[in-house]
């Protein structure tokens, strides 16, 4: 068995991933649980590592490499931000150390877009860039990593030229929650991208994203006026924020883009890849768990060279 | 002292109020309560209605007008929708008598829009429109009646030909409570239309609206990469979906009007007018408490005419 090089660490808001890697690039070992910043913050960060790394038998010299809220102002030791335009290849330069440890212990940079009109933050999603970016080959490239707040990046030949976040997934939780629509799609079943009313309802975003925020009510009025069923309004729903979503992020892109790339897994991609497949451009889908660990290991490699 | 003609009601889901109007159209008495649509299905409309008119004295044969959600179907007599396109005048003679009563009751409609794309409705809304109606001449006018959800109407020569719900009242309210949001805006003062962040959020998103969801982001942003105030991402909040409303109603407008009419009270008619007064189009501003006492007293006077 190939001998651990390095643990690679995933540590957002609300989740903790760990895996070891071997010197082979092998996966020897994987760790998961609800131990995000929230709960760092309360029960300590060293400690939850620590107690993971245990739980694998990980060496006590074995460095880790990690990337996410553990860096933000609020987490573990700030790493800051590398501003846009940014090389990629800059971020395992700008990590941190966690200091007066005995392990080597790094924390990757976030990206910040400083501009006045439309300042932007990551923190987390870099290094899934960073591991997207190893499939896409030079050019210009648009990369979409949906979720809780997507976000869409300008990719120049391996430069972020800039991006942009949407709160997508999360206007879908709290209007699905706590709005009047929550009643409209409280029966809903599980949808897919072919469904019709998802389908139109990206259709009519990307035509109409003026309309937005009138297209949503069409879930309730839809309900009322032409017996649209719970998941039809959720469709709707989901396939509106997505359009919307996907309209602004075209707008953005003024220029020819050689490819878009879909970086996302589960329901969730499937759906963006309904969405995204209309589109008269190429459209590469990347694992989003593959590419974050893809990510961590290329700063680690870059940091800790064999 | 005038005899009393009829009584006026604006029944809404959360709010009830009455008025008493004399012969000679002057307001009598007036009563206002929280027990809109919500409360009156568990403790039943017609009490309600008897305890108010009690109250102030109404005798047991004057007629009551009752515009709102008393009409929907999950109200107390559900009073239908007037279909697109449709004359302002109708509205009355569509009323519906409440059945089995005394006194005379009635309830007037809503409008329904049954376009496949854009199906709307609008409920108490309809009558206010009938109020503002009578302060603007014959010609292509847009009616804008913010709220929790506002409408905006199409009304060429007295008869409305569309209209388009915005959900920008329920989203700031959703969004400030239960989205990450919440914590960029939690001690935020109170700002007004010329707030500098309010100001240009609704040209931002007026120009960008494709980037609506994303431009919502930037309080956010703003905050950690430009020492943004709470107060800076409230008004960016509130702005941004003023003016992604604006947007998409002057979309749906695409020829010439002669006007904008706005039909509004309070700090929120501030707000609107100050988003409202860069536009180059001549501004009608509308007070709509008055408005919707207008066009309830229209109604009756079409009902019970003297």
């Amino acid at each position: 068995m190939t001998a651990a090089y390095y643990a690679a660490v995933d540590w957002g808001t609300t989740s903790f991933r760990l895996w070891i890697i071997g010197e082979d690039g092998s996966v020897l070992a994987e760790r998961r649980s609800g131990e995000g910043m929230t709960t760092a913050n309360k029960t300590g960060f060293h400690a939850i590592l620590e107690r993971h790394l245990a739980a694998v038998d990980a060496p006590s010299h074995l460095p880790a490499i990690i990337c996410g809220m553990a860096g933000a102002k609020q987490g573990w030791v700030e790493a800051g931000y590398l501003d846009t335009p940014a090389a990629l290849s800059d971020i395992a330069s700008h990590a941190v150390a966690v200091p007066d440890l005995d392990r080597d212990i790094r924390i990757l940079p976030g990206l910040a877009q400083r501009d006045k009109r439309h300042p932007d933050v990551m923190r987390g999603e870099e290094t899934q860039l960073l591991g997207a970016a190893a499939e896409l080959g030079r050019g210009r490239h648009l990369v979409c990593m949906p979720g809780t707040h997507s976000k869409w990046v300008r990719l120049e030949d391996g430069a972020v030229s800039g991006f942009a976040t949407f709160m997508t997934g999360e206007l879908f939780d709290v209007i699905s929650k706590h709005s009047i629509l929550s009643h409209s799609i409280a029966d809903a079943h599980i949808f897919s991208g072919d469904h019709p009313a998802f389908a139109a309802a990206v259709a009519e975003a990307r035509t109409n994203s003026a309309l937005g925020t009138s297209l949503l009510f069409g879930a309730r009025a839809g309900q009322l006026l032409h017996g649209a069923s719970a998941t039809d309004a959720k469709a709707l729903l989901s396939g509106t924020l997505i359009g919307l979503e996907i309209a602004g992020a075209l707008a953005t892109a003024a220029e020819t883009i050689d490819s878009i790339c879909l970086v996302a897994s589960g329901s969730l991609g499937t759906l963006y890849q309904a969405a995204l497949e209309s589109l008269d451009c190429p459209l590469a889908i990347v694992d989003a768990d593959a590419a974050v660990r893809t990510g961590l290991s290329t700063a680690a490699q870059a940091i800790w060279p064999l």
